[in-house]
């Protein structure tokens, strides 16, 4: 079915092809072999550039992880009032994971069976902490609602926004980047009960 | 590691073990000989129950979409206001995921790729249109915002409450699961911003 190719990848264009991959069987279920049939060239090519699927997983998940701690960052996630930060934090968000999909999509999936699985776990851990230290100084701003406990909304939070990546498709067709995070901005600060 | 038990299984307790298998392992990865290991049975003894592995997935995800449907024809989800109906249908959205986790668990990871997984998927989308209809009804009361397009406000409300299942544990010590649909309700319907 395949014909072998002569190898024309760099790292980053064969990370595509394993993330894909990754994504479609599973990284569990992806051998060196899958990779290789999925990239049209032998496996000791893949192993001219990287030490094995275990490294492509580690820059796949860096790179979804870069793009969510690099939004922390950010002037507006770093200056002004905790609830403002948050809403700049929870649109950014949407806009990192949709520009990032397979990515962000194979970081939710990670199960922690390998190192690099349980560091990704750590540092979305940490993520997660940062969001809801935010919360937390939003809600003592009193600019958030105090009948949900920190820990729950900022759960049921990422939650939603995590959900998009079981739907999302940048194919021009369906939902624009910008309405969806407009959509979950409106939802997660204001809810859907039209105020009186 | 396991010895063979006398089968005192009924089909539900044999269910309960399934679905615990299914979830682990994925449906797909699943033989019949998985299923009799967990169950300290042997292979015929189960097809002294069920005609395979695809009926225990069927009575499974049944259970869950019967938990599911069963709320629409309650009375509160058929008489008032469609918002008041909305937010009664979520609250028992959350309650039945809380109380049969296994199995809407496996009914959110059903993938299509059988005929029992791609009814189950008619069957989860047909429930999804309900909620979506009446949110729509609410939208058209003017009692929920018109900035947010029906089907996009649904699946992120569908995002949120289906995330439950990756973190909630019906062990005692955490959350409750009156806790949890009191701050999905309020999260979904008020949203996160203290209102002036």
């Amino acid at each position: 079915m395949t014909t072998a190719r002569r190898d024309t990848y760099t790292p980053d264009t064969l990370l595509s092809v394993a993330v894909r991959v990754f994504n479609e069987r599973g990284y569990d279920g992806t051998s060196m072999e899958h990779l290789s049939k999925a990239a049209g060239i032998s496996k000791s090519s893949i192993y001219h550039h990287v030490t094995g699927k275990e490294e492509l997983l580690r820059r796949a998940v860096s790179r979804a992880l870069d793009g969510l701690f690099g939004i922390l960052d950010e002037e507006h996630a770093r200056e002004g009032r905790a609830v403002e930060r948050l809403e700049y934090v929870t649109r950014r968000m949407v806009e990192v994971l949709t520009a990032e999909l397979p990515y962000v999509t194979l970081l939710l999936r990670v199960r922690g069976n390998t190192d690099t699985e349980r560091w990704a776990l750590d540092r979305r851990r940490e993520f997660d902490h940062e969001v809801a230290a935010l919360l937390k100084a939003a809600a003592a701003d009193g600019d958030v609602r105090a009948d949900v406990e920190v820990r729950l909304a900022t759960r049921l939070v990422f939650g939603m926004i995590n959900s998009i990546v079981e739907w999302y498709r940048p194919d021009g067709r369906g939902m624009g980047e910008r309405e969806v995070a407009d959509a979950v901005v409106l939802m997660v600060f204001g809810g859907l009960r039209r105020q009186g």
